[in-house]
């Protein structure tokens, strides 16, 4: 039972990852790029540090081209990063060697998060499995289990080296001369999982 | 880490008690009657052949009689297998133990169901956490997580021993005079879970 997990090394995804390996699935992480910056290289540290398998998968960088658009359209990234996600989620699905695609989508994301239409749609169309293992947990939940499993670096959020799609969206906004902060929502902490608390094997 | 998990005897409620299990949660499986059938004692029988702790919580006949009325008059049970199970979990939240409550509802399912006002309205009444292992996870996903897990009773609905709701619905409306079967949609095949496959350990 091999899954294919959307894995950007933060928090969620790599509880999402835990919980897919307690359940039985060969889970091959997959950090997404789109070859502007070589940030997948922390997702692979983090996937590394907690030993499972990890590739970087490169989207065609006119996905990221748009999505800043969207941004600069929009004055907020919601919209942009929901089209990367759905996008990632598709290219992944479409694969011939995929059965199963999931990530760690949370029941208080906003973004990105996919509606029953858009979820059905993409088994449907693709023939997949799409699994949320974190769509039924609230963010205390979360936390608490985060808190129990992993070492956790917090860092200033422009300082944090992270894996995640708004680092490439915010290159390409300073590319043009547009400063990100007039777009993403200043966060002063950022978190990033550095490795597990205790050996596996005991949790 | 205690958590107090809503518990039928069925695959799913099985499923999300064994996943909790996984994630170093404490599992106590708690399965509601209203004292007029002991429908109660499959659950527990499950329970048992599972390795899991298990009580039964009586709730007020009272609730039991609403949702049949419900039932009568809407000539469809979902809204009165719905107003049991928010009741259900409200009961079991309010009791001072208690910091964490848990069901087996899933992506797919209308019935029971808490949308996402709902659920945050009972975590925050109560202060709990309300996590729900299955509700990231589509229909094929559970069948094939539960084929792999469980070994599986099939019968006909209306031979099958269950510990659900309805189990007592129905012969309350058996004793008012109305037939059952004009009311609950006929299904000709339903499960209950008889015990593990394997050996746990070698999960």
């Amino acid at each position: 039972m091999e899954v294919y997990h959307l894995y950007s090394g933060g928090k969620d995804s790599s509880l999402a990852a835990y919980i897919l390996e307690r359940l039985g699935y060969e889970v091959k992480l997959v950090t997404v790029n789109f070859g502007v910056l070589d940030s997948w290289k922390y997702a692979r540290e983090t996937a590394q540090s907690l030993g499972f398998e990890h590739e970087v998968f490169f989207l065609d960088r006119k996905i990221l081209e748009k999505a800043t658009e969207m941004c600069i359209n929009d004055k907020h990234p919601n919209n942009a990063i929901q089209f990367i996600h759905e996008r990632a989620l598709e290219e992944i699905a479409r694969r011939e060697d995929v059965e199963r695609v999931s990530d760690g989508t949370r029941r208080d994301d906003r973004v990105p998060l996919l509606d029953q239409r858009k979820t059905r749609s993409l088994e449907d169309r693709f023939n997949v499995q799409y699994i949320r293992p974190l769509l039924g947990l609230g963010y205390k939940t979360i936390r608490e289990l985060t808190d129990r499993l992993f070492i956790i670096e917090l860092k200033e959020s422009e300082k944090l080296e992270k894996s995640d799609y708004e680092v490439e969206i915010r290159y390409l906004l300073r590319e043009k001369g547009i400063d990100p902060l007039t777009i993403f929502p200043k966060r002063h902490l950022q978190s990033r999982v550095l490795g597990w608390k205790k050996e596996k094997a005991h949790l």
